[in-house]
């Protein structure tokens, strides 16, 4: 079967644009930003509270199910879907960036990673082969290349690093023997304007029905980031979907959508729920802090989530206090609705041309640069 | 205001009755089982998740309140009910209990106990008159006298304890100012009729809107708990609802219906849930079991909780080996529908005159004297 994407809108004043990416478990409006459920659960959420904050694709994370509980598993279960009971679209990384996190505890080669778990300290390998099989089991609606990670900075590993994503992605789109997945090439190059370009023409000449950003956000600037991304971006094909990798913070989200990025990802609204931060339009708080212990007022005023509609925040920093399981599942709940809404008012922007007024409205509020939780 | 109390039906064959308990926030179908809030939240329970599950009483701790976040402050905020966004009926204990149980940390004389916080190590002082305080800033519908809480077996201690357990009532009666709370007395006296007769006669007098029966399944046998109990529901008055508590394993809320006991509260289905026990009509399971790893159906068959109708007990089990927040509420959850579930199944057999025949069928399939997980 092929994916469709249609591209509903292309904003004229930046490189914004609204469009549908159509899968078997559902259409997927775009730009998205896609909760994670790395252990096939976004932490602290049921699939039910999901679907009342209007997610509309969840990430899970190959590395994670592959040692626990284990695809095969899953599969005689009857997929991802069925397992975790979300039925709308599912997209599985390939396991690589966890992989190429474990530091001293892996082995590359051409032929594939060697790894040990983190859980057991049992030794596993990763090829591209077994990337596509695992995911293929895990069942998601779009999967991705396995590809290797390096430093954004560091040229030389950059580019023997490339090298082996491009053989790779080459080996996975041979491996891949369904039709229902789509299967997404990894574009890599760190900062490197020709590194990105090469890595563009190489995978586009595959001809994925998508296309991921990798190795940003992991240690250039600001300003790196956004460069690389504009360039690799108009490199791209206007008619496959674009994924931005692990970035999902709220200025972050503006500045990909400004710059055609289509899907984001990220951990940061449920770990920060876990620490007690809370995103507000004017910028994150957290609810640790003592000025919010006879606060009768809910995190944001206007907000439509189940917590700020029921709750004040002296209620949530108590539970927080009190080491409450209810407190870390009410935070995370309104950081997932908050980016989910906003990501909603940027798509329908989109569609009404004021996209770039309502960027600037919001960055003028919101505090960028703040110190992680 | 008054409480009214209205019996509904009574069984021919046992002392078992089914009744309604009006309060300010809503009538309380009874016999009822109550989850327990401790810190004013049920452990993984949002307000609209107990209201799905038919909870028509929730119970708070008014020692963990008063330590954290602080009884006045709940006060400022507008009572439990808004604190907690509950707005049905809540019960609140004496904080007598807790204290109790804080062994070398107290100092108990005629006046009232003087003990430490488990928190800091802060010393406290709980009198009658401030336990009656403390439970009128909380605002619940239910309250609790200060009584002190003896071993079962000791009856010196008990003839002692009992004394001033009735002193203090008397005091608590007096210290009332609030007339929409219904302050209920404590029956004490342990395993002793006549002690138990005596409390029952002196409480009585006080004319209390409702009893409780303290002291039981703390240490004596199974058959000297039946004993008690039947002795002193013989004893109370027919037109006022019986409280036994911290009782709500499902074979003692059959035993303790069958007494003639209305109301029940216990922490059992959510402790044994965070250590990932279930109950089942055939006894409880452990989901940690390696025999569930793969299993496809939910925890209970035709169970209509949203856990069983949504997720296989493999699922579960994976979600409590990867330590996720997500299986311990949807244990949580299956717990508490399993008992509220049944209690509409007693209720409802009381007044279709079969309460014996579903007891003796409920017990014949469930094994009891189960070791605790």
């Amino acid at each position: 079967m092929s994916f469709e994407f249609k591209l509903v809108r292309q904003d004229r004043d930046s490189q914004a644009r609204a469009g549908v990416f159509s899968t078997p478990h559902g259409d997927i409006p775009t730009p998205v930003f896609a909760p994670v459920g790395t252990q096939a659960t976004v932490k602290t959420m049921s699939p039910r509270d999901l679907k009342e904050l209007g997610a509309s694709l969840v990430l899970a994370n190959t590395y994670h199910l592959y040692l626990r509980p284990g695809a095969e598993l899953i599969a005689r279960l009857g997929g991802l879907h069925r397992f975790m009971a979300w039925h709308g679209p599912i997209l599985t990384d390939s396991g690589g960036f966890q992989v190429f996190s474990l530091e001293s505890l892996r082995r590359v080669s051409d032929e594939g990673v060697v790894f040990r778990s983190h859980l057991d300290g049992s030794e596993h390998r990763f090829t591209p082969e077994e990337a596509i099989r695992i995911q293929e089991l895990l069942g998601a609606d779009i999967i991705m290349c396995l590809d290797e990670c390096a430093p954004p900075l560091d040229r030389a590993y950059n580019e023997a690093a490339l090298r082996r994503t491009h053989l790779w992605a080459e080996r996975c789109r041979r491996a891949q023997t369904r039709n229902d997945q789509a299967l997404f090439g990894i574009v890599q190059g760190g900062v490197f304007a020709d590194l990105r370009r090469k890595s563009v023409e190489f995978l586009t000449a595959l001809d994925f029905p998508g296309y991921a950003i990798g190795g940003l956000s992991v240690g250039e600037t600001k300003a790196q980031t956004h460069e690389t991304l504009e360039i690799t971006t108009a490199l791209l094909p206007a008619d496959r979907p674009r994924y931005l990798m692990g970035v999902g913070a709220p200025e972050d989200l503006f500045e990909g959508v400004a710059r055609g990025v289509d899907i984001f990802d990220c951990v940061l609204p449920t770990r920060i729920a876990r620490n007690g931060a809370v995103f507000t339009r004017r910028g994150r708080l957290n609810l640790r802090n003592a000025c919010h212990a006879t606060d009768p007022n809910p995190i944001e005023e206007n907000c439509t989530c189940y917590t700020c509609r029921t709750f004040s925040r002296a209620y949530l920093r108590h539970l927080i206090q009190a080491k409450e399981i209810l407190g870390l599942h009410l935070a995370t709940l309104h950081n997932l609705h908050f980016l989910l809404q906003l990501m909603r008012e940027i798509r329908q922007a989109i569609l009404d041309g004021t996209f770039i007024a309502l960027k600037d409205a919001f960055l003028s509020e919101y505090p960028i640069n703040q110190n992680e939780p």
